[in-house]
């Protein structure tokens, strides 16, 4: 059995990554192809439990160095447990954010520096990185607008202020254009229908062959 | 007003840390010192839910560098929030447990490696170590029968086994022999006064001078 291939959807606060990966799922299944949902910080019991402290209470209740420690604590459990069991299994797997988003969020967005990031990523996971890095890309404006009232309580995040968002944005474009090989930035202002086909482009332009041997 | 002084406990479970963090607070507020008694894993209110997930639960609940990473970010919190602004301000601080801890128990006794572990820190904290680092050191069958009962539920650790808490001995007394001019080994199977009076002859032969300057 060949190994899964792992995806991840980058992007600000309402880019709509959740609809794209059911949509993505769902075309992978039709094919054939098993695959995992999963979202970061999360993704076990235990990283759930650190999620809860990462996403809901006050803005500046860590330190941006906390910050970035708790979520590559609960990235390890989740790639330990979760994503390289899957892979090995065969599975793809489609992630809601990855450590993109902590290069984004905690390096670029609260000023640690994209390479200290680099580094706890090199501590913690060494070279394991998805397969395909998926950026949705918006107006800071339109994202946060379409996530009023959508939030359960995990608003910690979207309650940062707009320049955060505006650096996280550029942040997530410097990553793509640093990684082209690996990222794919995606235009999410345009229908969710179109989102979709361009995501799934994106899939079989990389991986055709791999789908043609796996899929049945 | 100069800074104050940062002084850790380190040591096995039922090493006697905590009466013997009393006792020196004591002798310290005696002679005029004004002092603050904390602890780690926790030490803030953010850092004691931290605490929460590494003390409680199953043995195997974290992966080791899940379990390290967590204990960083408690400890970034704690050192920025309240040890930092403690000693800024010429108080001293008396610390059950510190950076050591993780050394001895996520690098030693969880085989990390004590390398590993010092690349954290240095991740987490640059340079920013005790000014006196006293070990406590005693056998592991006698800590581990004096903490029978006292846990209150915190035993995740207790819980581990007896070759992690030999692991973990040998890993303190090697972080002393290594660190001389930081570390004194203290011989914790006698009386508690015997110790109380080891430690303050400690803290007087290597901070006596500060203290005659410091003390009213």
């Amino acid at each position: 059995m060949s190994r899964g291939i792992f995806i991840s959807l980058e992007g600000g606060e309402g880019a709509g990554k959740s609809t794209q990966i059911k949509s993505l799922s769902k075309r992978l299944s039709k094919i054939g192809l098993n695959n995992i949902q999963t979202r970061e910080p999360g993704g076990t019991p235990g990283a759930e439990k650190i999620r809860d402290l990462l996403v809901r209470g006050d803005v500046s209740r860590w330190t941006p160095k906390t910050e970035a420690l708790l979520m590559f604590a609960s990235r390890q459990e989740h790639v330990e447990k979760v994503i390289k069991p899957a892979l090995a299994s065969g599975n793809w797997v489609i992630c809601d954010r990855f450590a993109d988003s902590s290069v984004a969020y905690q390096g670029i967005g609260h000023g640690l520096g994209a390479e200290s990031i680099e580094n706890l990523h090199q501590w913690t996971l060494g070279d394991f990185k998805p397969d395909l890095t998926l950026v949705l890309d918006l107006p800071v404006s339109v994202g946060l607008e379409r996530t009023q009232g959508h939030s359960l309580g995990e608003n910690r995040f979207e309650d940062m202020d707009t320049s955060f968002h505006e650096r996280m944005r550029e942040g997530f474009l410097s990553i793509a254009r640093d990684n082209p090989e690996r990222c794919a930035v995606i235009d999410a202002t345009r229908s969710q229908d179109d989102v979709a086909s361009d995501i799934w482009d994106r899939v079989l332009a990389k991986f055709g062959k791999i789908i043609s041997g796996q899929s049945s």
